[in-house]
């Protein structure tokens, strides 16, 4: 059995939606990520993080390598585009774009921080934010006619850019994407078992 | 003929070494990230930053993303883990975490920046820094006993985290990997080309 090492309402919420996506059993621990970790959960996630996804004995942590492990491990859902397909290089690049530019680039500016950009790997908050807004415009989904994985990542962090950090500026592009994700059952049920764990 | 859009000394360097190691030709078109990139360079990366990979009508950005294309490109070369490898996972997560962990890690700790390490997606320095000690004192190699594409990317990170930020701490397990993995020939042949790109 799959288990997801999650906390509500954090980086690992996408990670939820996917496995509602792929249909598959699997459970949840809750980590309270905002209060006190184990240090014994250091032996799952190096940082006492989430999301980490333990499958047997192996241990998967970063969401774009958990998006790929598990759209490997069940290709028949169709959430990725395959090895050689003309989209694969577009859903490589997405699903490590959030993990390295979207999420630092959220973090920092949620902090007041402010650089050169040219001094962090991840560069500029509104380069992110036009190219999120961008990609999004052309839609209905990140890759184009058809969701994939990348749709829960993405989602999630639009999601959280406007409704949890008050970031991402409000564009009709995010506003219109965000309406057609979550409108999708798997989201509302990733989003009831993220709400009964806050409870 | 792929096309590796580059600056020496940078983030992509670890790009230019894992070409080497697939043995296949490419060309490189220098970026001069320190000085003025043109806008029309951002239709092939959305920040202006490299390293960008370009294949035809393919263009791949962030380097774990690059990293998987072009193993996926050229399975042969035996640099990944192959999908359903007792390796895959820890493959997978390793890519990730040199793009979305330790360079934030290290380009926030560049600027002096300190924070609650709970508001920030990347995590604590010092957790990054013995993440990566505990890893490669198991040695060889980032997965153990044979040398993969992570070992471009984690080789490129520890070196310019040592010598070119001074800001990962000088352990045995950092000093001993890098003098395995800079010992080979497409190390020196990558960095040879930097080199003659930065005079």
């Amino acid at each position: 059995m799959l288990m997801l090492h999650h906390a509500p309402r954090s980086r690992s919420t996408g990670i939820l939606w996917l496995l509602e996506e792929l249909a598959v059993p699997f459970d949840v621990h809750h980590v309270d990520i905002r209060g006190n970790v184990a240090e014994e959960y250091r032996r799952i996630h190096p940082h006492k993080k989430v999301p980490a996804l333990q499958d047997g004995d192996t241990i998967v942590t970063e969401r774009a390598a958990i998006c790929l492990y598990l759209c490997e491990k069940f290709p028949k859902a169709g959430l990725a585009p395959p090895i050689g397909d003309a989209q694969r290089a577009a859903f490589l690049s997405g699903l490590v774009y959030c993990d390295a530019v979207v999420d630092p680039c959220i973090a920092v500016r949620a902090q007041g921080w402010d650089a050169d950009p040219s001094g962090l790997s991840f560069g500029r908050f509104e380069d992110m934010a036009l190219h999120l807004e961008r990609r999004l415009e052309r839609g209905p989904y990140a890759l184009g006619d058809t969701f994939t994985a990348l749709d829960t990542q993405l989602g999630c962090a639009v999601l959280w850019g406007l409704q949890l950090f008050n970031l991402l500026p409000d564009k009709p592009a995010f506003r219109d994407y965000l309406a057609r994700v979550t409108a999708r059952p798997t989201f509302q049920r990733a989003m009831a078992r993220d709400q009964q764990l806050a409870n």
